[in-house]
């Protein structure tokens, strides 16, 4: 039985089924609150953007393509109200029929994913005010961008926030980004989320960071600094695991709510697993438990439960937070921990910051980019990166996001053959550059 | 001091200025033949595309910017003729005056860099028949594709090949590339050279495979299929390395002519040393002595050079021979060993090639990539990657680059937590699962 109709519940089905692909060897029964399954949260940015054409586009898997390819019963509308783990059973809600059902299960998967927080604020129930959770509240902002509504207020000026911002932009609104603390992208050092307030000044969005949201009001959002007009606002603010049906069974919760898992996903109670933006991860380097929620984690956690719930072995070795972004031209990644973070974590870091281009200087389009990169002092080894720059410049974090899986040292990185050639990257690659800088830091 | 003025010379000897700042320290004389120093021989190709709008756009640092920052003492237009090693002397032919003189030296290195082949086929001096070495040779190219030439013979499907044919495309021309070989690019595998060849007929070039030339004559070039008419013909069928001084002076050549050297790029005579295209390095995957010509090798040993002759420490790692280029919108990048070198090198390959996507598939500009790992059967450790695919693809070959440096297999690759937004990759980022499919390949 499956609890969740997004990543962490049906991949995790899809692959138990490909691990015993006989129906009558495996039954799945999945319930989803809503009508839609397998859908990409990540894409609605890009839909209220206008850049997807067709909001089925988002869908990956609908419950009919789940049922026939992967025999998996899932009925939708349907709101888990309560597990009893002595009975093994679950109290569900059919929202259609408007009656209670109470069904059995051997092995259970939770995958009930996060929400968007709403803080306690007066207002916040008002119509104009909206998270960023699943497909209709892509539409609804849709619709609010395509009629009229003239100005827009993002809470947060984290990754939703930056990329709502962008689909505001896109559609020609006027955008304001308040941001409670004193700089935007708090998963970036202070001095690498300058250069993404920069850009955000840059590509017209007028930004307000230390200011407090305080309250709404039908056309308009109080903060400390006064009223600030708004047709529509938008929450991106963080989201909040939905572990509260776990913990109410007595499954212990963990980081901020999040279900705790061990390395193969399962639960602390017997046949009960979690997958997705319910349940915590382990991070790699800092070693602490942390709660992301993040696609790839979601996806990567399911098929880690599904092949364990097939009868298969799998285990799932962790994070290390990285993580991709644009705004408008300006890209920006992230992986491990920040210089903060890291200090935070215990580490003594070591910091280098560089920069660059993204290709040869004198070939069209090369642009700036730049690279902190974050390395045990003494040791070397690598920590974190940060890179924020022009096109070409985010996905570099991955050789960062490789090397500090492997342990290597920021000395070791800097002697990696990387490729090179005039339209992908200077002679040195960036990397290369700050990894040396970052090795003779981490020297010192 | 220094023979030759690019990369692999003069790198290093404003490293070893760096190591010993001070002129009456380290006094140092660089020969050059040509009247240009440090120029991106790389940037070639884009010049005569007409993406460099100067040439001097492609010079990194004249011979003035050379004495006046590094204290070196250039003499352009000197073309060295010979080594004395017991005299510690060169001669050398100061070709403005005409006059030959003996110069000595206490610590000599060695940048006589690469010539493009020109194999001994009748014709082959006839001035249609270009090699691509020097920013002359741009030149030469650039006046005949903005001078009425309309039909291009490419000789050689590689790296120059290719990049040429994209050249002579962008000025409009008509451009075929012959290959003798049964398929181009013969740096990748068959399979993924089929995707350039391709490729190169989506974007209007014809192309030739399995026909050797056999002589150029005023207006065409003879093949063994017969004559094909021609304005001007490049040469793309790789380098030779420019090790005949070093060997007539005694000092030990090994694999093509390269000279050899150590980890400290110090050749077999004592105080004389290489770097670049002119010497050999190991490859990191098959233990080999190859010959790679390339700006990051030669820009990496020449500073590792630099720092040994400046008096301090430092050496080369060896290279895994990674490359990137492109074709129009077609990115390609190469790292290890494809599944062909790594039979030759003894290695029992196991490969997996999957199909993806550069994006998610629902945001604009989603292209198809293809990404081919080969690991070692058994161990499962990473030996070489290959990815051919639209835009975005090439630079992600770094990953893999990064994690065959650190000795990753195939399974720990495929769980790296790589990065992901909708405009970067899809949620599993194709190289993740490449990985995955090669682990299982190498289980089998």
């Amino acid at each position: 039985m499956v609890i969740g109709g997004d990543a962490g519940g049906m991949a995790a089905a899809a692959q138990a089924r490909r691990m015993r692909p006989d129906a009558t060897d495996l039954e799945i029964v999945a319930f989803e609150r809503g009508t839609r399954t397998s859908f990409a949260a990540c894409g609605i940015p890009f839909r209220v953007g206008g850049l997807v054409p067709e909001l089925d586009d988002l869908v990956a898997r609908s419950p009919e393509e789940h049922r026939a390819r992967s025999q998996i019963d899932v009925r939708t509308r349907h709101d888990v109200l309560g597990i009893d783990l002595d009975a093994r059973t679950v109290e569900v809600r059919d929202l259609e029929r408007d009656e209670t059902l109470v069904e059995p299960f051997d092995q259970l998967l939770i995958g009930t994913g996060a929400r968007p927080i709403r803080p306690p604020l007066p207002g916040i129930d008002l119509d104009l005010v909206h998270g960023v959770q699943n497909l209709d509240d892509a539409e609804h902002l849709l619709g609010h961008a395509s009629s009229g509504c003239r100005r827009v207020v993002v809470v947060g000026g984290g990754y939703i926030g930056l990329e709502m911002a962008e689909a505001f932009c896109m559609q020609g609104m006027e955008v304001i980004v308040v941001e409670a603390a004193p700089q935007v992208m708090r998963t970036l050092d202070d001095d690498m989320g300058a250069l993404v307030h920069d850009a955000m000044v840059r590509h017209g969005i007028e930004v307000r960071t230390g200011v407090a949201v305080e309250g709404f009001e039908p056309d308009r959002v109080l903060t400390s600094e006064g009223p600030v007009p708004a047709d529509v606002v938008v929450l991106g603010i963080g989201v909040q695991p939905n572990g509260e049906l776990a913990a109410a069974a007595g499954i212990e919760t963990g980081v901020r709510g999040a279900i705790r898992v061990d390395r193969r996903q399962r639960t602390t109670a017997e046949g009960v697993w979690a997958a997705g933006d319910c349940c915590e991860s382990v991070h790699l380097v800092s070693q602490q438990r942390v709660h992301v929620a993040l696609g790839t984690v979601a996806n990567r956690q399911a098929r880690v439960a599904g092949i364990n719930i097939g009868g298969g072995y799998a285990s799932f070795p962790g994070v290390i937070g990285s993580a991709v972004t644009k705004l408008c031209s300006t890209e920006i990644g992230r992986t491990g921990l920040t210089e903060a973070e890291a200090r935070a974590a215990s580490f003594e870091p070591a910091a280098a910051t560089i920069t660059a281009k993204t290709r040869a200087h004198y070939y069209p389009g090369a642009e700036d980019l730049r690279v902190k990169l974050v390395a045990e002092r003494g040791t070397g080894r690598l920590l974190g990166g940060q890179i924020v720059g022009g096109e070409g410049a985010a996905k570099r974090i991955d050789v960062v996001a490789t090397a500090i899986t492997a342990g290597m040292t920021a000395a070791q990185l800097a002697e990696t053959d990387l490729s090179y050639a005039p339209p992908f990257s200077p002679v040195w690659d960036p990397v290369l550059i700050a990894a040396r800088k970052a090795a003779e830091a981490a020297d010192a």
